[in-house]
């Protein structure tokens, strides 16, 4: 089974979860609504990847901690999207969920992923409790204050923006929470896993700032020029094109020399140069 | 230290881990405005007398449970109040955090708390990380889909209610998880509890109904007569005033007789009481 199909798996294991017995039927749609189809699933791949790296001797905690970090992520762009947010009419090419269902079920379906999350964990932690209690301790340092990505938009609520600590909590908290629950998962401390973590974090910032400057809505699946409109801080504004595209390059190289010596180290390097290329808009390939 | 002083204290320390280091300044006061002056902390209350009742041997991971419980609750107001829900300009006497703040703020005001909620049970299980697993797993069942508070406000964006499952999940799905994390964290089976926690759900259903039937908005601190105004279910409009103040007490006398056979059985039942004289609003006290 591919890694794809492995997460996909995983996710529909833990919506299922979510339905069981005889729910509020459209809250129930809401949360297979906003996790598929679930595009590239870059967080979890990248954390399934560290966990076969590092041996993945529990495959289920792997599993468990993939559609966790997934149901989190997708859980913060429903609430991204939400009008007094983003007020996104689309996202994925498709309605956002407050449009396809309405406000309050938006509210709602993002509250119940990220608790759906932690449950995935508990149920999985029966296995290896130790384990679990650090991957429960991981996602939610990660996920929510003053470090995770509730800190990263409330910065956006700020006078004055500590700008390091909004990239940082805001687009590579999750990213750090995937490499350093991948070890987890697998038996490995997760220290010398925040690096790399830190690193990718860093490289889709500036690739985000990127498609947001180079392409079209329909090519993106959701509005584009949005740093430009908003005045929002972004590599491009700040280096231009080719400075940002070649950043973009530096970082993804001191990534790959950031992976800890482990057992699947080469395999690992190949998929961060796969996810490179991925996320390296083509029409600014050639400047980096 | 009586029991309401060793909830507060529990309550600032998760909410100080919420504010640590140098987090949006905003959105870390506003956690401390959603969870503080604390009301009457019913749950945690409940939580820790269980506790207590099944001999307390680890008092620090108690804590930890009875503040993930108030913090699950205070997101659960914070996100009730905003304006796509109840729209309520005021709670517990002051401004509604959306009012105070912003929208966007109280959106994540209420996201940080849950996570802080499952953060902080985390941190609490390294000493007992099997009891840890089951309080994460037991508190994300009752606050978020198919069975807890989420799928509560789910049911009202229903065309057709199941009022048992409502009831069940919207007030009583807490109120079951603060008897059985109660005996979780002191190491006993959490199943027994089951039909205290229910109860007591159900008596504060009805005793919720007869005060926003009997009370004004600045005795209760919050809008009254929403039942009547929005068409909503109540034992009030089901069985009349006296009708459901005596179906109060009946549902009370139940619950003190469910307690499971426990050293501190006693003084459970006396706290019982003491909570049941408190929700009983006087208006009608004397029709019960």
């Amino acid at each position: 089974m591919d890694l794809l199909a492995r997460i996909d798996k995983a996710v529909a294991r833990a919506i299922a979860i979510g339905q069981g017995g005889t729910p509020p039927a459209r809250l129930a749609e809401a949360l297979h609504y906003a996790t598929s189809p679930g595009g590239a699933r870059i967080r979890p791949t990248i954390l399934t990847s560290v966990a076969l790296a590092c041996g993945d001797d529990r495959p289920a905690l792997t599993d468990a901690a993939a559609a966790a970090l997934e149901l989190i992520h997708c859980a913060s762009l429903v609430h991204d999207d939400l009008p007094c947010f983003d007020d996104a009419e689309i996202r994925r090419g498709k309605p956002a969920v407050h449009r396809a269902y309405s406000e309050p079920l938006a509210v709602l379906t993002g509250d119940s992923l990220i608790i759906l999350a932690f449950e995935v964990l508990a149920r999985a932690a029966a296995e290896e409790p130790l384990r679990g209690a650090q991957l429960v301790l991981t996602l939610a340092q990660r996920s929510g204050m003053p470090g995770g990505i509730c800190a990263g938009q409330g910065w956006e609520s700020e006078p004055t923006v500590d700008l390091a600590a909004y990239h940082r909590s805001k687009t590579g908290a999750l990213f750090i929470a995937a490499t350093q629950m991948g070890a987890i998962a697998a038996g490995h401390e997760p220290e010398p896993w925040f690096e790399l973590g830190d690193r990718i974090g860093e490289a889709f910032q500036v690739a985000d700032d990127l498609r947001d400057a180079v392409m079209d809505e329909d090519a993106l699946g959701k509005p584009v020029g949005q740093d430009a409109a908003h005045g929002r801080p972004s590599a491009v504004a700040e280096l231009g094109l080719e400075g940002a595209a070649k950043r973009l390059k530096d970082i993804l190289a001191g990534a790959i020399a950031s992976i800890p010596s482990c057992q699947g180290e080469a395999a690992l390097a190949q998929m961060v140069r796969m996810q490179s290329e991925r996320i390296m808009p083509s029409a600014v390939r050639h400047l980096a």
